[in-house]
């Protein structure tokens, strides 16, 4: 069911460049037809999302009102909810919330000898959009994960927009927006709510970041409008790479394999052991456990498209190639997870030990379910508080530091030819300082 | 020179508007001259790199060892330096140092009562390009902003690209280099320098992140390779905005917005006072003051382009049209500057009292001089060392912990759809804890 490789093999770096390549191509099409819809919003603004609401999602509305959804309607969702689905759900948001009240960051500032005082406020962003897909995808704990950061930075406003397609609405979603404080829903869907959060409409107010999964039409919106907004970073497919010692239950970690297989045909899941007969229980595992899987056909395509069982020299060697993959999670299941954590320089979420399936961390451990894909943990992040807030720097300076700056200054700004920055800096010294 | 506003006219909101409307419309046929390169240096690396050089910047190289300067050669150019200049830049690179030490954040984490620990590790980038225009746009304060901020993170490499057209290098850019720490200079610019960076070549080494100013061909080149690597903002034109009470020397506020217009016939000056009398005042000052300035023709076309004198209410008024117009870079030249910084929301830099000039702070006051341009400080931030770490969460699952967090998650997964994920966590209950 899924390749099985050596790094002994002389061509083990080949094959693992193949089984990582993956080519996130635009869509010229695509990009074409993102291009007009947002040009449409943005000139004909709510008529547009009438229109394109009732050609994609099927469904028919006289006016936005018909597209807005109250937090009456917020709050019969959750109370139709099962109290076990409703206990879930506020106690995964609960756990959310404290882990990311750690991230707060606060403003600073120093002052100098002479009385300059230099530092950075910190705050929060106005007004954040959330895009939430609709259909099979539309998943509770994404609410949770894209609101409760924005609303622990402090964000004013969250809106988030979710299409109903002919009308059906999940119950789930909208309970998580309800727990997770949302202050309005649009349902609206594609790249006309990404055109509409991004440039504003006379219904829907202009916001300062949007964030949240999509499909391509919603990825290459969210691309097009990225400098008039901000946007979170557009995610690739769903990646596990699993390093074991050989001392777990096989059907533990073939689970854990399964459960990033079952997103998508496209998901990636590895496992690295040194131990070349645990990696034959591992697939055992998986064969006998596949046929009892609702997604099994999913998962079937995932592994063999993309999966591998990687024999490895040695848990150092692991290290190093889970530092090349950058996975979005990296499951150390070993005896001893801390110290081969501290030879991992590159991933999105670590696992430490057996305790800790990826599972956890999707739903309720606490961390950001929403993570660095396709090696861009090299460089970025998981969604946090950080990306709700953002600095300004501070700059006061005092008469006296006018005159120790200003001399600096003035003559880097003749280096530079700019003169008039060399006058600014040169007027402050007329105080015969 | 510049027009005048007042906030009591009519249609003031339009005229605002108006003023900032600027459209950032990326050119379709760079946009395909710039695909071409990239595919061309992914496919022939090396071979296309030197093809381009003698192309578009007219240097003949043998090979790319002639486009390599060793770290003699930046010592050289250093060495070269008047000692006025040398002492300005190493000054300069001090403070910036000292500014950015205070933003380099630790790895952190807790546990909880069941043994369950959570927290992120913040890890430095490994490998980071730093892209410096060549000719007249070649900033060594830029080199300092960009290279700094790096080496305070702890990023092990520093790749600095640079084009020297016709083989003109600038000491001055060099010795920057040099004194920032950066490991290794190629004298290559435009698209094909980004997406050596991007990719790698024989020679040059992929990187994790681009970060530097450019022209439309480097700012395209930056967008299409995004998700390959990191980039930081892509930028538009400089702006400032000053909120004066009517108190400071007219010729300061003059030459403070000579100072942003010097940079570009589409950079943006606005002065906003609840005085008319003083607004004449100004306008008087840089009436004088223009015929002495060697760049006057840029300032007299930025100021009649997109310049403006605008008569305020009060100074509350004011804050709330900063807020607005969310500035690249904000003076607030009155007597208490720390109560007008109080309402200000979004700003990329903010400049407090008199004697702080933006020039003060382009160079060396500090703080950086990359902010974020066209009301992008709504959302973003300065660059800083907080763009050169990143973060990895970490979840340690205590066996105890696994039974409480196995339960929610099960539930979750399970109303998701999601079977893989609720039996990963199901196996974690095995143990009759």
């Amino acid at each position: 069911m899924m390749k099985r490789l050596s790094t002994t093999q002389i061509d083990f770096q080949p094959q693992l460049a193949d089984l990582l390549a993956f080519e996130t191509a635009q869509n010229p099409q695509v990009d074409a037809d993102v291009a007009a819809i947002l040009q449409a919003v943005r000139q004909r603004g709510d008529a547009a999302l009438l229109e394109y609401t009732r050609r994609f999602d099927g469904l028919e509305a006289a006016d936005m009102a018909a597209l807005t959804l109250q937090p009456a309607e917020l709050l019969a969702a959750y109370q139709r909810l099962a109290p076990v689905q409703r206990e879930a759900l506020e106690a995964a948001a609960d756990r959310v919330r404290r882990y990311h009240q750690r991230q707060l960051q606060a403003s600073w500032q120093y002052t100098e000898e002479d009385g300059t005082v230099l530092g950075q406020a910190v705050t929060p962003l106005d007004r954040v959009g959330l895009y939430v897909p609709g259909g099979k995808a539309s998943y509770p704990s994404s609410v949770l994960m894209n609101a409760i950061p924005a609303k622990v930075a402090g964000v004013a406003e969250i809106i988030m927009v979710v299409p109903t397609p002919r009308g059906e609405r999940n119950d789930l979603v909208l309970a998580a927006a309800h727990i997770a404080g949302v202050d309005r829903v649009y349902t609206l869907g594609g790249a006309q709510a990404v055109a509409a959060l991004a440039y504003g409409t006379a219904t829907i107010p202009q916001v300062d970041k949007i964030t949240g999964p999509g499909n391509q039409y919603v990825a290459a919106a969210k691309r097009a409008v990225f400098g008039v907004v901000g946007i979170d970073m557009v995610a690739g497919p769903s990646e596990i790479l699993v390093i074991c010692d050989g001392q777990t239950d096989p059907d533990w970690v073939a689970m854990d394999l399964f459960s990033q297989a079952e997103h998508d045909e496209i998901a990636q899941s590895i496992l690295l052991c040194p131990d070349a007969a645990y990696l034959t229980q591992v697939a055992e595992s998986m064969a006998r456990l596949l046929p009892g899987m609702p997604r099994q056909d999913i998962i079937r395509a995932s592994l063999a498209n993309r999966g591998a069982l990687i024999q490895v020299r040695d848990l150092a060697e692991a290290a190093e190639i889970a530092n090349q993959i950058a996975p979005e999670h990296l499951e150390l299941s070993v005896a001893d997870p801390w110290a081969l954590q501290a030879q991992i320089r590159h991933a999105g979420a670590i696992f430490l030990g057996r305790y800790a399936s990826e599972a956890l961390g999707d739903y309720c451990a606490g961390p950001n379910h929403v993570l660095p894909t396709s090696r861009t943990a090299r460089f970025a992040s998981p969604l946090g508080v950080y990306d709700f807030q953002k600095r300004s720097s501070l700059i006061y300076v005092s008469a006296a530091g006018a005159q120790t700056l200003g001399r600096i200054a003035s003559t880097l700004a003749h280096g530079e030819g700019l003169q008039a920055h060399a006058l600014s800096a040169e007027y402050r010294l007329q105080e015969g300082c």
